[in-house]
Formats: structure tokens, C-alpha cells, sequence
């Protein structure tokens, strides 16, 4: 392993650019100082952010470009005009020419698929990468995958992404043999999509080594924690993300208001100020941001466009943990392992998500 | 418009059977002196329960049958052994011999829709029936639907679904012309489903009388209340219900947790004691209990299985509602203006949900 971990970082990615890429690097660093720093973007935004952090500066390296990928634009157009020279082109092409062990950016995600895909290229007999985010749960921390990377999955497409989610949850949850669920509606074998039932099938008659296969979970298991890992096609899985982040959302809203409405309920808000704190820590969604690109010959890390910092930094070091751990050395074992079916014709591929 | 709402009730569905279903039938005739029960099941386990309710009992018809639906049974074996004698299947029966204006089960949701496809049938143009659920959100309630009648919608069936969540919308918000949107992944034009694409230009195009329609909407939104209907189709739907409610649980647990873990935390609880009732009376998943199936010749009305009587009470008041206000005559009204573009085939059918 090596002695340092190298980071590629899309400057100018996010709704905010410099300012918190930079900022959220400087943190990563203070918690883990093997860390250097490729930066990528327009050198008189970067250079005086840079010159205010001498630390971060000594371990950082500047690569001037005007070019920026915007987040409105489609995937095709941003590779058009931001190949070879956009910041986000340049921190993919970092891992590609091996300078950086990962790259990270809070652009547009259906872009930063597009060029990771076009750059990096996939890992043998996987066809569509995916999108794999770490959801909070009652009992720790669960992957769900994929998020939107593209819509649509074979059975042999989701079996390689219950194996490409187990060899992650194996690096960042230190599991031996993680549990593996299929997300569906209705638990019972007869119910649901074809595809879902035949890659139940496959997983339980493959027996993976690395892979605990638990069946089918529902929507309402995510939250519960039933598995370490859920695997579900990028439509429902998007769905699923943003119906949780919206619900959470929702509920604080309700907690602010119920809070503040009366004298007595303000007295027990400062009461249980340091409860609220708490909850307000594990309800946060900087702590679980960063979706993992899994399928590439290399490791991108996606940042929240809208995060601030801390949760720029949060992403990192998600990076950091697997590259530490060769995430991609142990995905292409797990892969290896798993005899396709058939050639299916891909549906549909989509830069699908919205940052 | 009748003096009277007759409600027909399997009073053997759900995980509790009898005790919940005649309870929550007093809790709802308390409410709706209007209403009228027809009662299926067990005589020895029914009567007992509407003896010691006198008012309850003088509106209420009851009638023997031995046969109950399981709930773990899938829709075939269902209707194998329950159709012409279940008490599931004598309440939608009521239903279609005109004898009830609605029907409330709280039992199997496939069995449910099954049975009220084989016997009451479609609406003209309508292939598949879809279960409308009403969501809390922070501008009040919106309706989503399908949340798992049947997997996969082309764009014909999901401006069916738009018509007929907008005229169920109109009626239980009293809204002129509510606001639809179509759940997708990524709000630009170019993303997501193609059929899903192909039904908002349809949508924009017909322009219709009843329905303003916003565009795609993501899973963030629901919760939001961005629009006063969500159309999507019942996998993705399902996996949305059932992850907001998991997610609403896992808060739940968290502020339960964090409220006492500290000997100030638990002081501040008790000052802000009605504003947790308040918050727990917004998060209580029984407020907004009730599916409504739609796309059927009569109204049958999905209540959780889990539920208690306070929550099938809320099912049959739904019900109420909606037959007060002619869902049915409005919904052929709205499904009369749509000319289908194409016969396509429908690529696959079940009783989806589990209860």
C-alpha cells in the first residue's frame, strides 16, 4: 500500500466551487494527513484560497483551466464542449494516468458519469456503471445501489451490482461476508419485477463467497438497517433516495415547528438542546455524502452539488477509506467470480441522476 | 345524491381482524351518523362485538361467511378458495350488486385487487387498476399513485393514472384543477423514462380541463407537497411509500432515543410534551391511512393491515368521502376525453403490494 492517498478534485464542481472544495479539503487533510491534493479549475479562483491555508497548500497541486462543465447541461453536451480540458475531465484524467488514486467532484453527475465512463472505461462484463450511496440506518450504516446511474437492470446486471456493493461494504463497514438484499415490493418469492426474482435466484444458487444473500427487502427495510447492502436498478433506487432525503426534510420541518409554537415548548427546546443537537447530527445528510461511481477502472467519488464543507470533506474521505483498503482490486476478484448468463441488449443508459 | 352511505366491510382482513374493523366502524359512524354497515365474516367473532355497541349495531347488516383470505396467500390461491364466499369477496360482491356504495378490507392487497378486478372489472379504457395513496406532505396532503397495484406503466396508462389521481384530487381537496407531476429521475427534459416522457408530452399537449400539469417531479418533492397528485407506476411507487415510511420510523426512533438519554433531555421532553403529541399526531402513519383503488367499476378501499381501529376508521372515512362526492361519475368523465394513442401490450400484471 501506498504511503500517501492521492486526490483528484474537480474545483469548479458544485453550486458553490472553490470556495467549499477547497475548504472541505483543508478539513479531510486534518484527519488524514497522508492525503495530497490534485487540483483542477481556474487558478485565480483557487491560488488565493489556497495561499490562505498554508498546509493545505504544501500538499496541493494547482492545474489551471477556464473550462468548467455546467450543472444544467446534459451529459452529451458537457462532454462536447468539457472533454480533454473541463476541471472535472482533468480530476477523472488524473486517475486515469494513475497520478491520483481518486477523484472527486460535486458536478453535474450525469457529466461526471459520462466522462468517468468515456475516460476510465468499465471493469470486464460490466456494461453500466453505478452510483452507490451510504444510507443512515437504525443499526449503522447501510449501501444502496444504484442511485441513478442508469435505468433499468438485467438479472446479471444486478447480481454484479450485489457483488460490486458487497466488496464495498466489506472495505468501509469491515464485514467479512456482508448481507445482501433485493429490493422489491412485496417479500414473497412470486411477487415483484422477473429480472429481481431471477437474480434472487442466481445469488442463492451462486452462493458467493463474499456475498450473504438475505432475499427480497421492501422499501421500509432500507431505513431499518435489515441488510448491509441493497441493490435495486437506478430508477427506483433514485427514487427511493431522494423520497428518504425529502422525508427527513419533511419531518425536521414538523420538529422546528412543533418546537417554537408554544412558551412551554421552547423551555423544553433548551432543555434538550444537546438532544436536539444530536438528533440534528444524525439526521444531517452532510455525515452520508459522497456517492462511490463502482464499475470503472477507477474510483470517482460524487459530492452533493449543494453540500457545504464538511459534507465536501465527508466525501473525501469516503474515497480515502476505500482506496486505502483497494476497493477495486477487491471488485474485480468478486467479479471474476460471476458466470453471465447471456448477453442481454442494456435498455437504456442515461446520465440519469441530478446532482 | 343518497341520505345514506353504505360502507360493505371484510371484517376478517387485516393482522387483527373483528376487534379493529367493528371499532373503527363505531369510531366512523360516530363521525358520519350518515353511514351504514354491511358486515362479512365469522358470525361467533362479529356479533358479540356489535352487541355490546348498540348505536353501531342498529346501522349495521351482518352476514355469516366462514371463509377469511389469508394474508400471506397469494392473489390465485386467494381467489381459488375465497371467490364467490370469502368475506373479502362478499363485500366488493356488495359493491357490485349495488347493495354498498364502497367496500374497506384490511386484508391481503393482492387477494383485494384480484378479486375487485375478476368481479367488479375495469372502466372503459383502463387495462389495470391502480391504488392511490394519500401522503402527508408540508403544504397538507398530496395523492400519489400507483404504490403497487401492477409493475410497469406505458405512457397511455400513466395519463390515466394522472386522470384519475386529479379528479380523486379534486374531490377530497376540492380543488377546481390540481396540479400534477410526473415522478422521474433528474427534472430536465431529456432524463429519465421514456415513457414517462412520452406522458408529460401528452399531458402538455391535451392540455385537460381537470389537470394542471407541472412537469416531472422527484422524489424530494412528494414530501415537499410540489404537486397535488404524483403519477408513477407501481413498483417505483411502492418502493416510494414504503422508504418514506421506514424513513419516518427511523427518525421517530431517533428522537425517541435522543429525548432520553439525559436527565435534561428528559426535563425538556416534559416541557415539551404536547409539542412531541403534535409531532407525533403529523408523523402517525394512521392519519393518512387508506388505499384507494382506482380504475374500477365501484370503489373498494385498501385499509393497512396493521392498522388499528382509530386507523381503519380514517380507511373507511376516505371511502366516505369520496362516494359522497361521486369519485366514479368524475373519474369516467375525466378518462372520457383521453383518446389512447396505441394498444400496447401490458407487460405484466400482480397483485403487487403486500399489506
Amino acid at each position: 500500500m501506498a504511503d500517501k492517498v492521492r486526490i483528484a478534485l474537480d474545483a469548479m464542481g458544485g453550486d458553490h466551487g472553490p470556495g467549499v472544495v477547497v475548504a472541505g479539503a483543508e478539513l479531510a487533510l486534518s484527519r488524514h494527513p497522508d492525503s495530497e491534493f490534485l487540483l483542477f479549475g481556474n487558478a485565480s479562483a483557487i491560488a488565493p484560497l489556497l495561499d490562505a491555508r498554508p498546509e493545505l497548500k504544501a500538499r496541493s497541486r494547482l492545474t489551471h483551466t477556464e473550462v468548467a462543465v455546467r450543472m444544467e447541461d446534459k451529459p452529451s453536451q458537457a462532454l462536447r464542449y468539457g472533454r480533454w480540458k473541463s476541471s472535472m475531465w482533468l480530476s477523472i484524467d488524473a486517475v486515469k494516468k494513475a497520478e491520483a488514486d481518486m477523484a472527486v467532484s460535486a458536478g453535474n453527475t450525469g457529466a461526471l458519469m459520462a466522462m468517468s465512463k468515456f475516460n476510465l472505461k468499465t471493469l470486464p462484463g460490466i456494461e453500466r456503471p453505478a452510483i452507490a450511496a451510504l444510507w443512515p440506518t437504525l443499526r449503522g450504516e447501510s449501501i444502496v445501489l444504484d442511485v441513478g446511474a442508469s435505468i433499468g437492470a438485467d438479472a446479471d446486471h444486478l447480481v454484479d451490482l450485489a457483488l460490486m456493493g458487497a466488496a464495498t461494504a466489506r472495505i468501509l463497514f469491515g464485514l467479512p461476508r456482508p448481507t445482501v438484499g433485493l429490493l422489491n415490493i412485496g417479500v414473497e418469492e412470486a411477487k415483484g419485477l422477473e429480472q429481481v426474482r431471477e437474480a434472487g435466484r442466481i445469488l442463492r444458487e451462486e452462493n458467493f463467497a463474499d456475498v450473504e444473500y438475505k432475499g427480497f427487502v421492501e422499501g421500509d427495510d432500507i431505513g431499518h438497517g435489515k441488510v448491509d447492502v441493497v441493490v435495486t436498478e437506478g430508477f427506483a433506487g433514485n427514487i427511493a433516495l431522494k423520497t428518504a432525503e425529502g422525508t427527513a426534510r419533511q419531518i425536521g420541518e414538523y420538529l422546528k415547528g412543533a418546537m417554537t409554537r408554544s412558551l412551554s415548548a421552547r423551555i423544553g427546546y433548551l432543555f434538550a438542546q444537546s438532544a436536539f443537537r444530536q438528533l440534528r447530527e444524525r439526521m444531517d445528510p452532510r455525515r452520508a455524502n459522497g456517492g462511490v461511481f463502482l464499475g470503472l477502472n477507477g474510483i470517482v467519488i460524487k459530492s452533493h452539488g449543494g453540500t457545504d464543507a464538511e459534507g465536501f470533506a465527508a466525501a473525501i474521505e469516503l474515497g480515502h477509506g476505500v482506496v486505502r483498503e483497494e476497493l477495486l482490486a477487491r471488485i474485480r476478484t468478486a467479479l471474476a467470480g460471476h458466470v453471465r448468463r447471456r448477453p442481454e441488449p442494456v435498455d437504456q443508459l442515461l446520465g440519469g441522476a441530478a446532482s
